[in-house]
């Protein structure tokens, strides 16, 4: 399969080294590294182990947030289905961010794109897509007074002027280029990239974006005139894809429901799941896994403990060891993260029936002044 | 000058029964013109003379409203630049029609569109034309509870969902073969056709749309899909253009101050104009005048008393009667086209003092509907 990554399709195998340079991000080395580990309670394994792995001028948001200026977050989610754990885990590392620098978040549920997105897509389906959506997205305990989410579809009214600024500064050949529309593709679905750069500006300092890599075409058109509109570039931090439950390649998708697990998976589910399609690095026979040990570099479960579900370091280590050397079974390593997404499954769809949207949505401080704010043009 | 008939361009000496069949558009006929003027008290004379000679179904809409259905108006104004009488003509004869029918009107300012359209206009000068314009519209004494007029900035949160699915059947190939878009166009100017079709769904009912030929490509992509959402095709009633004052080619244009009469223009600058610009059919010499008399055909000065100035057919004709045999002067037709369009701009102006431009935006019957209603997609 041939390798694709744009912020709609994600498939075959991902060559990351080969995306850094193609897109024109930058490693994330160290101290940066430190300095947003050293704040993080939580999720920091998320950058020690290079699942964010890139970024765009996060040296200067930190830079920004010392000298007390601050930034602001921005991240978003596209309601065109059931939510799986592909989704939910940079909303997460948000949320870490969010809690460790104590900053503004702003969510985008992007249920106009969706709805252009394709021919046959019913309206009345993204609509309860994206209440459900922001149950899963609002249950995840962001800041109520720092945290606006928001429907495109509802929110436009306070942006639209300020909008036609953005639509003004990109061309249909830039858009072309960037996102590879055709004379086929219909004019509103043409005209949608302006609305993902609008919230870059909802305020006048440095927005920092936690997105899959995918994302980042938006953000290169944003940067081409930004400054020009006296704002700033934005700043992102990349992650690399879940990988599907199926293999290293693509990402987990919810069209291909065998790739996935969904927020809403029950226990069973989940474990069946994993046992019949997680790829597995181990060896076809017992004898010759014990023999020659699994391959944690192409075993899903393994893959996903380590991006997410086990923190501790030391015991991903004795994980890795006991796995590689053979002491460690396939069936049992499945175990093992059976266990870790259905503790965490659990937890989170109790969260989800009693969460209280509103608070994000129209109650909370910062919504409650997102919905006073108009945007302007700038000139 | 090569010929050229587009939303955003009109320009050349124009062949009315070329673009006829160009555009595919129905001659105004009898009895369908009787039944039309038959209901008016005033404006008649602009059916009559064929300065509106073309139309897209009114005999639909003619049905309907005998058949008790009923139909409404819509048109709009691009606040782009200061009103002349060539935006005038079109709206009075919307009044007109209201008058007779007894119908709602909606009025879209296209202040988002015109914004959108040169990269260099700044919105805050869009934004005080805006204002200016309503003004300008309102004085014409629309019936105050069944006139919204509404600017596209402020309406977009009511329509926004539905105006994607009007996007969702526009492919960039058809906005393109259409409205000549390039890849140099911006992608917020190639989805704005979407909004301007939008108000022909505001109702279930047939939309009567009066407007000057060019504006007739927007409506044809309306018809193309109208039926598939569950819609009426619009109609249409096509005016000609109102001559500039520099003679009978193109259309009357803000931007060549020289060949338009504005709103606000006084007494003495009406007279200077039209002394100076205005294109005369009459002889070079006095001698030759006298002799050969003046040639009606081209000279602005009677074609403005036949489209609009002279309601009176009987004054109309001894006019042309008397210029076209050499006893009525050049300057002596200019002389009565400046008293009328002074005492016409005269009582304008007034009204434009003292109008109250809330009841058409905000508080009258419609308009307090208009606000309390939310479009959503149409699937």
């Amino acid at each position: 399969m041939e390798t694709k990554v744009t912020p709609w399709d994600v498939e075959g195998s991902i060559d990351y080294s080969k995306l850094i340079e193609e897109f024109g991000v930058s490693p994330l080395f160290s101290p940066m590294k430190e300095k947003l580990t050293s704040r993080m309670k939580e999720g920091s394994h998320m950058i020690k182990r290079e699942f964010f792995f890139t970024h765009r001028d996060l040296d200067l948001v930190l830079k920004d947030y010392e000298s007390g200026k601050g930034f602001f977050l921005y991240t978003g989610r596209g309601p065109s289905g059931n939510m799986h754990l592909g989704h939910l885990i940079p909303l997460l590392f948000t949320k870490y961010l969010q809690d460790a620098f104590d900053v503004n978040l702003y969510i985008q549920i992007t249920d106009d794109e969706k709805y252009l997105y394709k021919k046959d897509r019913k309206w009345k389906d993204i609509d309860e897509f994206t209440i459900d959506n922001i149950k899963h997205i609002a249950a995840l305990g962001f800041n109520p007074d720092k945290t606006f989410i928001f429907r495109n579809s509802e929110y436009i009214g306070n942006v639209y002027p300020m909008l036609n600024t953005i639509s003004k500064k990109i061309t249909f050949s830039t858009a072309k280029a960037v996102f590879g529309f055709t004379n086929e593709t219909n004019i509103g679905f043409i005209g949608f990239p302006a609305y993902q750069i609008m919230p870059t500006f909802f305020e006048k300092k440095r927005c920092l974006i936690p997105a899959a890599i995918d994302q980042d075409p938006y953000w290169r058109i944003q940067r081409d005139f930004a400054e020009s509109l006296g704002y700033f570039k934005v700043a992102a931090i990349h992650s690399k894809f879940l990988p599907p439950l199926t293999g290293m390649d693509g990402k987990m998708s919810s069209s291909k429901s065998a790739t996935a697990i969904f927020l809403t998976d029950d226990e069973k589910t989940v474990k069946n799941k994993i046992n019949k399609y997680a790829f597995s690095g181990g060896q076809v026979t017992l004898e010759e896994h014990r023999e020659k040990g699994g391959n944690t570099e192409v075993d899903v479960p393994y893959q996903w403990l380590k991006i997410f579900f086990e923190s501790d370091d030391e015991e991903l280590m004795k994980i890795k060891r006991e796995y590689e050397r053979g002491n460690l079974l396939s069936g049992e390593i499945k175990k093992v993260i059976i266990d870790k997404i259905n503790s965490f499954l659990k937890a989170h769809q109790e969260k989800v029936k009693t969460v209280d949207i509103n608070k994000y949505m129209y109650t909370g401080q910062l919504a409650k002044e997102m919905w006073k704010k108009k945007y302007l043009p700038k000139d």
